[in-house]
């Protein structure tokens, strides 16, 4: 357990000596790169300081990059292997503080936060998109031609909504692959479906009773929490939300994906739709936001319409983003909103300032324009229905045959995956982590606790950011654990 | 008057009929491009409808860019010279409306909306950066580099506070430029300094009371509202913000710039910062942002240290842009938290992407790292001198001597000028628009009509965009309407 003497504290503040002290052992390698820290209970019993005390050291520590967080299971030091550390200098009080930051680490751990995989040989819970699945050559030849042939146009400030062009764009492309009927006007560009949600937010308005599915996409409750709107979950049936919880919780306002329910993969059939829209029309003040943020990938041929198009009431709206058919750090995104609260968003928001670059905006429009967005979705379709193809091949051929169960495997760019082991759910995460596999599990996606352990063992496999060359290593890993 | 028979109405809404008639006479030019339209309540009037249906149809009308608002004016018809549009099929039903869309001019409404100057010959109201002052050659060049040179790191999803290579870069610029000694895990970058402003709500905290400069820009007034937080209005004396205004009316947040006041040009002298710097550290819970929007284009030799830099209370948050000295169409601005608020942060906002588009945020990186930022903005600092130069020499020895007073022309790209005229400041304004002069009045930085009235005809001049070849034209259209 580590021990320190505070006889030496000085005028320091308790956290601020212990902080000094785990860092200055982390760099020096007295605290090895992967070793955990003790609880911090356990370390401010042994300190005979306060929780308090500690815990504001490590989340110190962990912003600054010396330590990372891993959920359910406490702190480890992180990897400071970087030439700008000089170990030397550690104990002169003169040493610039930016010549001791351990620079790429700080960078691996909010990584980590933000859903990167970096550090692990295969991460099934990152959205991130492989190099290989980008047009680099193709997107940069367009950006060049738009940054010789739009200069002026680049250097205006474009209407709030985002650039025309590109919403124009847009609304050509939604009439051609989804049928919709959407005029540029109704089109919100933002950075991100985030962003959106809370431009969103502040339409709708925060007296509204918003809901989040059960199981669901976790961002919805904290963008909510964060904005300071109340909301409550609806429990997701086979089909879809359940339409009478709606009613009986006073929902205003729904965020769902009809198109494929995230994590479960579920379509929502067309009676469910009707069922929905038939809610929403009901009373004043009900919206539902429908997210189809992987439609491109996962539809082909002739897919169920979209909520918002059959819709008469006025009261859906869609979103969708460039975050799977481009790349995850590409930040744009749109909604497409009805009349009159588009309306609405004109008259009150207007003067937030368009969160795209111009630069982007007209680079993406000339991508669309060009056509050169289709082939590239084409692509890209292929390329992840090979993969898949590729993944369950391995994992239900080989070493895991009969050892796991493969669901709503149908298209886009997870399925879920069910493990027949005798290890805890926990257990296994630990396992598969030591390993340098990362799995998110479906029951992190749900609610109650009962309803947690009713899905134990079941995983929601992301593999678009999965390097296919480790795939047999990760069967033989995940088979090893596993029942025969 | 514009009159329309209701018989035909049919299964429409009023507002619905009204606008459908309205956008056809547009259309069919029965109504000619720049015509004014009836106010709301002589129009509801003439029809014997509510104002409210008059409101809601203009307010389509001009959602879709059939009609465009003048403050303090009313409503014209838009341009719609379009070749998109034809006029043969507007009365047919079955027309796909896309085809009657005018296109160019929403977006020009929009842009208005936006500070965009488009559609002015001179415009001293706009933000926006002159096509020939953006560096667009080694832009590109950074670019392309970056394209190539950092594929897989453009693939990653950045820390929630922004690529740390980015941070960096501007952690070391803060030293050289402002000798400010910050780590770059303090750099929060974001989507401009809106959006920023929106996730510092979340992170103080929606209990705490902000306020707002009066005179002040606008739109942090605007955020506040739309979030939901209460503020109050603060005076802003000759030094800067009257601090026992601050204390009596319990404000816990201002947002200031210390380094050039908005609109009024004032620095705020040192003896002022430190005052505000007591305030700040007097109780829990007081926060000040420090705004420096263009202490680039502003500050040369030794400036006044920010308030960060002599901050020791950790309650001061700076933030800065690169819209003015990029181009305000890059939206990446960011902000440098206290440790403990960086704590915070990522304790409770890691959850949101990080707003900015990795391409972008590298491509800066390396544009600072280069030293071609630095350069830049020796030479922006130049020409804007340059063209400040060029601006009060025609103004103050050609036609405008003795009819205007110019003050607060220090540095930066806005100087005050007091016209010596006859007119009201409305009929001044409405005689400039009509010349295709857009200028900005003092008077509508005040909160309180009193105060309005006595900075009557003193305009803020902004004269980032516009073009020097426009100057004797304007100097002569002011100068026909001063005393001599």
């Amino acid at each position: 357990m580590l021990t320190y003497n505070f006889e030496n504290i000085g005028s320091d503040t308790l956290y601020g000596f212990l902080y000094k002290c785990i860092k200055n052992d982390i760099i020096q390698g007295k605290i090895k790169s992967g070793e955990k820290l003790p609880s911090k209970r356990a370390l401010a019993k042994n300190l005979a300081v306060s929780v308090i005390t500690v815990e504001n050291a490590y989340a110190q520590l962990a912003a600054e990059g010396y330590i990372y967080s891993v959920p359910k299971s406490g702190f480890y030091a992180a990897d400071l292997r970087d030439d700008r550390i000089d170990n030397d200098s550690i104990n002169s009080e003169s040493v610039n503080k930016q010549n001791i930051l351990p620079k790429s680490k700080i960078y691996i751990d909010k990584l980590s936060l933000t859903g990167g995989g970096n550090a692990y040989i295969a991460d099934f819970t990152s959205n991130q998109t492989e190099q290989s699945a980008f047009p680099f050559s193709i997107w940069t030849k367009t950006m060049r031609a738009v940054m010789n042939d739009y200069q002026s146009e680049l250097m205006l400030n474009p209407p709030c909504g985002g650039v025309l062009e590109l919403r124009q764009s847009i609304a050509d492309y939604l009439k051609a692959f989804r049928n919709m009927t959407v005029r540029p006007e109704q089109i919100i560009v933002g950075a991100g479906t985030e962003y959106l949600s809370s431009l969103l937010i502040q339409l709708l308005g925060k007296n509204l009773n918003y809901s989040v599915e059960n199981p669901g996409y976790h961002k919805i409750a904290k963008i909510y929490r964060s904005m300071g709107v109340s909301y409550e979950y609806i429990e997701i049936e086979e089909d879809g939300p359940k339409v009478e919880e709606l009613e009986q919780k006073n929902i205003n306002v729904i965020h769902c994906s009809p198109s494929h329910h995230y994590p479960t993969g579920r379509v929502m059939p067309i009676s469910k739709r009707y069922e929905l829209l038939g809610w929403v029309t009901k009373m004043k003040d009900r919206y539902i936001i429908e997210d189809e943020y992987d439609s491109e990938l996962r539809l082909n041929g002739k897919p169920i319409p979209s909520l918002q198009s059959i819709d008469v009431s006025g009261n859906v709206i869609y979103m969708n983003t460039f975050s799977k058919t481009l790349c995850s750090t590409v930040r744009i995104s749109y909604m497409v909103l009805p009349d009159e609260l588009a309306e609405r968003f004109y008259r009150e928001l207007s003067f937030y300032s368009c969160t795209v670059s111009n630069f982007e905006q007209y680079t993406l429009a000339e991508f669309i324009n060009s056509g050169s967005f289709e082939k590239h979705i084409n692509r890209l379709r292929n390329y992840y229905q090979q993969k898949r193809d590729r993944i369950l091949e391995t994992f239900l051929r080989g070493t895991l045959k009969n050892k796991i169960t493969v669901m709503e495997k149908d298209a886009g760019v997870h399925f879920l995956m069910k493990v027949d082991t005798k290890l805890s759910e926990e257990a296994f995460l630990e396992k598969m982590k030591s390993k340098g596999i990362k799995l998110a599990p479906l029951s992190s996606f749900y609610h109650s606790d009962e309803e947690k352990s009713r899905y134990e063992n079941i995983y929601v496999m992301n593999y678009s950011f999965v390097d296919c060359e480790k795939l047999d290593y990760v069967a033989k890993v995940i088979g090893s654990y596993c029942e025969s």
